[in-house]
């Protein structure tokens, strides 16, 4: 733990700093595994199956019969706990809807926009130490709320050759029976390119380790979109003297478990919450079975003493965290003055992993100060909004001299004249 | 052109490739002018702006002085025109305004996004044989509707060290204040980097050559954005019998007159509109100013005749315009149809001109098919959403169980504690 008392604001940009990767080291490895999938296909990513994830896999594309056997691999509750935080997932993302309202800017030019989702679109889903179900949800209900006519998932199979039960499961449940064993980069270039089995798809969502990270960069040479710059997971809690250091401590470690590079931040006003919330921290952290990369997240994790929940509010907007929480008494007074978050947890029962899981808000948020210039995964990422113009001759009159002299003072006589032709 | 008389379906691949440019060629020169801005700052731009724009420049902040006078060198009806354009931008773009709505999924459960503004952005204006000063609109515009705190703007001077009037002008009356004279590749890099005078902006806006596009994707590596990938403009326009020859040809060169690299794609099911289309671009092409870009745009330009309305609609999904004319006379039954487009432009009174400068929509739009996978910019590009959520007691209790079962098979075991602490 770094521990800061009431650190002086030209010391907040260092201590906002997030740790750097070195992208070029695996850049050359990227090309190569890109090249390998366009010319090999199937048959590359099996021999890649081999290599990185030790798995013998005769073809890529899980079978129906796979698919139909996870039903029965795992319990019933899960099942249900996956079906009740489907429904609150698409209750929320369907209420980002918008209905087409079409705009007369002036009589007889009528302009409206329209959705028209994301033909194909790629799911990643990584594999290791966390078999991550929740994330196939939280990608695929928007994807089948917007439309998306093709919905695919890749994600490594283990040493057997096969994938988690819960990640086909919920795949299933979602309407996705596209699924591929792959992973890392492979299973990106796989996506960006298409193989005899995997079609070319138009965005790839999904998280991963910085081979994958770096290869959905490398996919948007091929004109393949991803749905944001990522990198290690982040929480900053602001506590008040109200807040539970037990439940503060409890948020920071269902954090710091995610990686060693995990990012957590706690700040404070109190300083009986101060140390409490860190005998929290030291008490809990040795439960829990990640407790090694726990540990490791926490040595670099930032404990800071504030002046003020204001002072705490500014550090955060200049940190732009991907969770935040307001363990805040009087939250709502400080909701306005927050800038830059991926997502937001307000009081003492707002905990970040209701968001995680089952709550209803997107998961997929943004990591490394990207808060402060992008937006989580919503039912926007699945969707391209066209506008739509429509002007009677009548419009066209009314408007027709504004577009004349505009065009003529840009120097561009053949915007002139579309209009000149058609008032004649 | 290009005439094609009802071709084959397995052709049409071919037919909607977009030219390829060499981005590794002047990747190299991209990563010097970055170091060089890096290191030089504002002397390193007025070193750029003698060498790439034969410009002297003393500094490189347009001067208060400068701004004043613009107005006075511009005519009253030029003023009038760019203020009418405006305000039909505002009032399309104000009303993509979506209000906050607060979701409870679950009982006690409550789920909302709120819109945040990029605090700092950036807006690149090329410089070149056309003052863009819609484009200054275009963007201008909607970062202040959005709230952006700060809004700067980079365009190149002149071989005197000026910037067009007609676009300081736009940006003083979008409330802009901050613009710096230079262009390129080294305005991008300055934006991203920030110098003595230019703040270090959060995304970049903004249209531009190869160089600039180059640059604009290098500069995500400093964790800024962009609007959006970039290549050649682009109009499809599709018509029927009732279309008007001349018409289409007008619309299909003001495109054409963008440049020579332009893209021009003309389909229609009626023999007569295909020649006399063809006639009437012969024509009109001959008075134009910029008749030798135009006439190189037209060389690699596609006339297209199809059996059927819906096949030219399918055709137009696989290209994915930037731009798409319905010259239809039942335009209404096909709009449904249009998956992959920017912007629509609806029957004979629709030129492309309109919303080019003044209907309202914005001109800044997917081309090189990310018509596809992203849509053209809009107040939601000037914004970040947050999520926020709220639970109560009762409701984590409703929810508490479902998120433990889900952690718990994640192998996440502080994720569920988060909760059971809470519960105990």
């Amino acid at each position: 733990m770094k521990i800061y008392r009431y650190p002086e604001k030209k010391t907040w940009p260092d201590l906002v700093q997030r740790p750097v990767f070195e992208r070029e080291e695996i850049s050359g490895l990227i090309t190569e595994i890109f090249e390998a999938v366009g010319k090999g296909g199937d048959q590359a990513l099996i021999e890649f199956n081999k290599k990185f994830d030790k798995a013998v896999t005769q073809q890529i594309t899980v079978s129906e019969t796979e698919l139909a056997n996870a039903e029965n691999e795992i319990s019933e509750d899960l099942k249900k706990a996956i079906q009740q935080a489907k429904e609150n997932i698409s209750k929320f993302h369907a209420s980002q809807i918008v209905e087409t309202q079409k705009i007369e800017t002036i009589k007889g030019v009528t302009c409206w926009r329209e959705n028209r989702a994301i033909e194909k679109v790629g799911i990643y889903i990584p594999g290791g130490t966390a078999p991550l179900f929740s994330t196939v949800l939280m990608l695929a209900v928007p994807a089948n709320l917007a439309g998306c006519r093709e919905i695919i998932l890749c994600t490594p199979p283990d040493s057997s050759g096969n994938i988690n039960p819960a990640i086909l499961f919920t795949a299933k449940l979602c309407g996705i029976t596209k699924i591929f064993k792959t992973g890392g980069a492979q299973a990106v270039a796989a996506m960006a390119l298409g193989t005899e089995s995997i079609p070319k798809v138009y965005k790839i969502f999904g998280p991963g380790n910085q081979y994958v990270v770096a290869a959905k960069e490398y996919a948007q040479r091929y004109g393949v979109a991803i749905d944001m710059p990522a990198g290690p997971s982040e929480v900053l809690v602001i506590a008040d003297s109200k807040a539970v250091p037990e439940f503060c401590a409890a948020d920071l470690l269902s954090q710091a478990e995610h990686g060693s590079d995990s990012q957590v931040v706690f700040m404070t006003t109190d300083f009986k919450i101060f140390t409490e919330t860190i005998e929290a921290v030291e008490k809990q952290i040795k439960k829990l079975p990640r407790n090694e990369m726990a540990g490791q997240a926490l040595d670099h994790s930032l404990f800071i003493l504030v002046n003020s929940i204001d002072e705490a509010l500014k550090f955060s907007n200049l940190y732009a965290p991907e969770h935040l929480i307001l363990a805040l008494e009087d939250f709502d007074e400080y909701v306005p003055m927050i800038e830059n978050a991926g997502s937001v947890f307000l009081g003492n029962y707002s905990c970040e992993s209701a968001g995680d899981y089952a709550s209803g808000t997107n998961h997929t948020l943004p990591t490394n100060a990207y808060a402060k210039n992008y937006s989580g995964v919503s039912l926007d990422s699945f969707v391209k909004k066209i506008t739509f113009q429509h002007l009677s001759k009548e419009g066209l009159k009314k408007i027709g001299k504004t577009i004349e002299i505009m065009a003529e003072a840009e120097g561009l006589i053949a915007h002139k004249n579309a209009v000149s032709i058609r008032l004649k």
